[in-house]
């Protein structure tokens, strides 16, 4: 039988090359933290408390990251009418904001190894808290950004909001097909991704061709990073993840291993699997037995077929910039992005 | 001891207001809807039929109306840039992503004499079909509006959660002074009336006082309207009201009524309120002996004079539009709407 590569050697990796590209866009990303810490302030206390609980326990910074990222790589005139630093911490209460509201979708209880806020706060917080880091996101977009920037990041939250209702109209439904899965992921992942660095580019006075260039790394990167995300919760440890091990299987959440394990199951494993699914819960037996059937099925393996598809997209639409140091780290984040699971 | 007149009457009167100023919007409301319709329209079936349930479920259009009200009132040339019925839809928007977040935050289960979208489709799916409208509101004011529109709506929104987030901060703390309440209901009510009077005058040319007397306009209103359906809260049948009697009360919700009593009980009295609001339930004995406080002490009067104070406001700043039918018909909405509760 096939087996698990253990992946905190390329989880390492991966960290490295956030660290390397976030070394290069140091100064803008103090001036995008310190913006955020300034708008996390509200006269309401609970608000401050919770964003800064939230958005300062120790995430990546990956679609910030992005944003600083892409309107470096152009190496332009940067437009004076807007600034990426502002649009940079505005992507990133969007992201903060649906983080409450997923934690409190999928009633969890860690991220990153600290309690959700739902578990300290309550669940009406996290709603409502998540509400105003929504609402103050489109209050810095309306400040730092100009018509076509706002227009880029309120579609990407009506695409975001839409990716998240279909998925839980999918609920346990192991018939999900591929492209419904897919956009789902867009949902959730890959839309915002797109919207850091089209903003990025924007600001950086991105031509057409290369707005569409850098439109395309973060749909593509975005897709291939969830992809991986999905794999690695049926084949890491809580240590390495940063999250509990197999949390989408516990919750029952259909993604594309389990849609690959359930199509290509005889019979009886598509019953043991409806009713897995059907009745998530902590169970290291069920857990194992399915894995076996991922394994069996080559299915974390075409999960990976899947993500590097996307990975090479991404890869491919850099050719157009020159060679910079920025194009060089954001390529080895793809590369190693994908082989977090390798 | 005081007789709570019933308010069957004084409640047709407001609803009869309300109709006479929506038959003088009647083409742009009509438009409003046509454009609310086409907006609920998503790829995803969910969010569409969740959307129709609440945003047709027979509410008063109260905001797209002043919206609409406030663009007719001046009588100017429109600005050709931006479109009223487009903002007007952005408001309602956020208004129904906002009920659909409070629903699940007061876990209430019937809104308007129907059940509530969390208690047909959970919690979690109401979640995040408020998180589509709120965006959804965004693009709509996006493609409708201005900078100037953009950020009164937006500045707007981080109110409204502000707002929701002080009123948890303080849940069952009798001890909230008015001016905590004040802010709270600005956030709940008041903020978002304001900001659909200000948008229909942005979008109607209005000069800036008139902008300033339209935003004093709905500020006012809006305060007055939010004092009126406290008090109504402990005064009405669930025939009358359109919702069930003393929710507030029920939820252990602390609003002016409660406030005021508390503060002139005695010791004794005190300790029956604390209990009270600690242990919220369905008790129609202590709903009774707290209406004989609230009656003792005069609180309901004197909630309806802040709500005089506020509603006379309201109509001083209408003074410098000339006499129209809109502005007419807008001074009897206000009268009409403290009257409710007489």
């Amino acid at each position: 039988m096939a087996k698990i590569i253990p992946i905190h050697k390329n989880k390492e990796n991966f960290n490295e090359a956030v660290k390397s590209l976030s070394n290069l866009c140091k100064e803008d990303l103090q001036s995008i933290n310190t913006l955020i810490l300034e708008k996390l302030d509200s006269s309401v206390p609970l608000i401050h408390e919770i964003g800064k609980y939230l958005i300062l326990s120790g995430g990546k910074r990956l679609r910030p990251l992005l944003t600083t990222s892409c309107y470096n790589i152009l190496n332009n005139q940067s437009l004076k009418s807007i600034n990426h630093i502002g649009l940079a911490a505005a992507v990133e209460f969007i992201h903060a904001a649906t983080l409450l509201h997923d934690d409190v979708v999928d009633l969890s209880k860690d991220r990153r190894g600290n309690l959700t806020a739902n578990e300290v706060w309550g669940n009406k917080t996290s709603v409502l808290v998540g509400d105003f880091l929504f609402s103050r996101s489109f209050q810095l977009m309306t400040k730092y950004g100009n018509m076509e920037t706002l227009k880029i990041l309120s579609d990407t939250s009506v695409v975001i909001s839409e990716g998240e209702v279909l998925e839980i109209s999918n609920d346990k439904n192991l018939e999900m097909s591929q492209d419904t899965y897919f956009q789902v992921i867009n949902g959730k992942t890959a839309s915002l991704f797109s919207a850091a660095c089209q903003v990025g580019g924007i600001s950086g006075g991105a031509k057409d061709n290369e707005h569409q260039a850098l439109k395309s790394f973060g749909t593509n990167f975005g897709m291939a990073f969830q992809l991986i995300d999905d794999a690695i919760d049926y084949s890491s440890s809580s240590k390495t993840m940063g999250k509990n091990i197999g949390d989408d299987f516990k919750e029952g959440k259909i993604t594309l291993p389990i849609i690959l394990a359930y199509g290509r199951s005889n019979n009886e494993e598509k019953k043991f699997l409806q009713n897995v699914i059907s009745n998530p819960k902590e169970d290291q037996n069920n857990f194992k037995l399915t894995k076996e059937l991922l394994i069996k099925y080559k299915c974390i393996e075409d999960t990976l077929i899947r993500a590097n598809h996307f990975a090479d997209i991404a890869i491919d639409s850099l050719t157009i910039f020159n060679d910079n140091e920025y194009k060089e780290a954001m390529i080895k984040l793809i590369e190693t992005s994908v082989k977090r699971l390798a």
